[in-house]
């Protein structure tokens, strides 16, 4: 395909993308690893037999860093070391094997950079929120995808969808856990700005794809609000965290180069939180009420 | 087989262990980190189910390093980044897609001593050489194998074997490159060093397992020396460089922790090269001339 196209850039969304799936065990751990790292060598290779010009822009995640008790940069790191200093690849501290396999493919694609000077932008992106594009509004089949399960859906999408079935937002443990988000709408920014402003040949550029950071906590809130003032009667508990993850942490990444490249920011409002809500209440008959409760624990058996 | 034999320890060597095959191409890089990986993971999982406090020793390579511009420490590094500390994996450069599989290994049995609380050493180990040990000598059905080809061939062997077969001693590029290197009896004395001082349970140790550094023009005059004193007609060449490796860098990898358990290193001594030489000068009319020239090259496409 790729001999054929030609093309001048490549946007490599295609891998498994949830951390629980990885963690259900040994069957879903390896299918997610050998998918993803399979996946991004077949692409590397076929870029390099033929458009060994072409730029790739995949998609990684913020959450390859893990929660390190120093600031996040962008994918690359300048350290000193008794005496003497290197620029290396920040060092990653990922929390599932989908984050992990993430890890491995980045490390995979800064070697192709280095020896075939191939061109990469990693887009090491937050948790994306948002149920709509303007090019979705145009027509019901161009709508994105919506995901509220336990194993798929993310923070924000969760909680609207808890907040509309009328069951309580549930926070995983202490809720004090930090992430970076953005907009559906930013995404589709950043892609575009990636594709416009490619990577130098040979360069493994990595850029941290978020506009805010919030604990889970706080985007409970904001939602227990909106909803309340649309006359829902919402409310937040916790629930013991499946997951093996710092709840108490320091988190403070870096996300200059986007602002640099010209991205303006969709923050999240309470007129998002609250289209979002008035989305979900018109599909509410169709909200399955089993798959919301978190199935899969990363330290079972 | 873990549940029936209940082990108390796991020794990992179970992998494609050659840089050049891996580098043959796109079925080869995908056979190699999807071999090792997919193993590596699969002994995780069964350990996690059968014998959760096992002790998984596991071999890695030095070569995951590369040959970074500040000193090498064992696994793990301590930095300052403005001004806030933390403790994370040393930053890899691995120089091939095999190399790059052992990361992939590290990175996910640091999740697993993590998140699971494995015990697990990672043996970076540097370039073994030798041919026999104590126990090989009691019967040749006990005989090690011996590479000397490009692909699975490393550099001492390869230096011999060329020496006898009276060919070219050929290192790559300017053979400045400087690698770790161990003797095969120190290789056996670690794994029985590690065994007897396990890791502890939730910890990822990571062991530099190397005795020496030399640059392979070293390595390549050892050679030549000793086999002008054997009456063999030696001499050194220079070949263009298969590999897309730093020939000029520093490297000063750090390897006490062994020291530590009581490691009593065997080093690279002329009666070693002269026992090597004479072991391949009685085999001399088995030598594969076809198989020693560098087939694979890291750029080709």
């Amino acid at each position: 395909m790729f001999d054929e196209f030609k093309p001048d850039s490549i946007i490599h969304y295609a891998e498994q993308p949830s951390a629980p799936f990885s963690m259900k065990g040994n069957e879903k751990a390896v299918e997610t690893q050998v998918n993803n790292i399979v996946g991004t060598l077949n692409v590397i290779f076929a870029m390099k037999r033929s458009c060994p010009d072409a730029h790739l822009i995949k998609l990684g995640t913020m959450g390859e860093y893990g929660t390190p008790n120093i600031d996040i940069e962008e994918g690359w790191i300048e350290i000193e070391h008794k005496g003497r200093k290197d620029r290396v690849l920040f060092p990653k501290k990922p929390i599932s094997f989908y984050h992990l396999s993430k890890v491995h493919d980045s490390n995979n694609l800064e070697f192709a950079c280095r020896v075939w000077g191939t061109r990469v932008t990693d887009l090491n992106q937050g948790v994306v929120y948002g149920i709509e594009t303007e090019e979705t509004k145009l027509d019901i089949r161009l709508s994105t995808s919506f995901h509220y399960d336990d194993i798929f859906g993310t923070a924000l999408n969760r909680f609207c969808t808890q907040a509309v079935a009328g069951i309580p937002i549930m926070p995983y443990g202490k809720g004090t856990q930090k992430r970076a988000f953005l907009n559906i709408l930013d995404t589709l920014q950043c892609v575009e700005l990636s594709l416009l402003n490619p990577a130098e040949k040979g360069e493994f550029r990595v850029l941290n794809q978020f506009t805010e950071s919030f604990t889970i906590n706080e985007l409970a809130e904001r939602v227990k609000c909106g909803a309340k003032n649309m006359g829902l009667n919402a409310s937040i508990k916790h629930i013991e965290n499946p997951r093996k993850e710092e709840e108490e942490h320091y988190f403070n990444p870096v996300h200059s180069k986007f602002i640099d490249l010209g991205l303006k920011p969709n923050k999240l409002s309470d007129v998002l939180v609250d289209s979002m809500l008035k989305k979900i209440i018109e599909h509410k008959d169709f909200i399955n009420k089993d798959v919301i409760s978190p199935r899969v624990k990363w330290e079972q058996k």
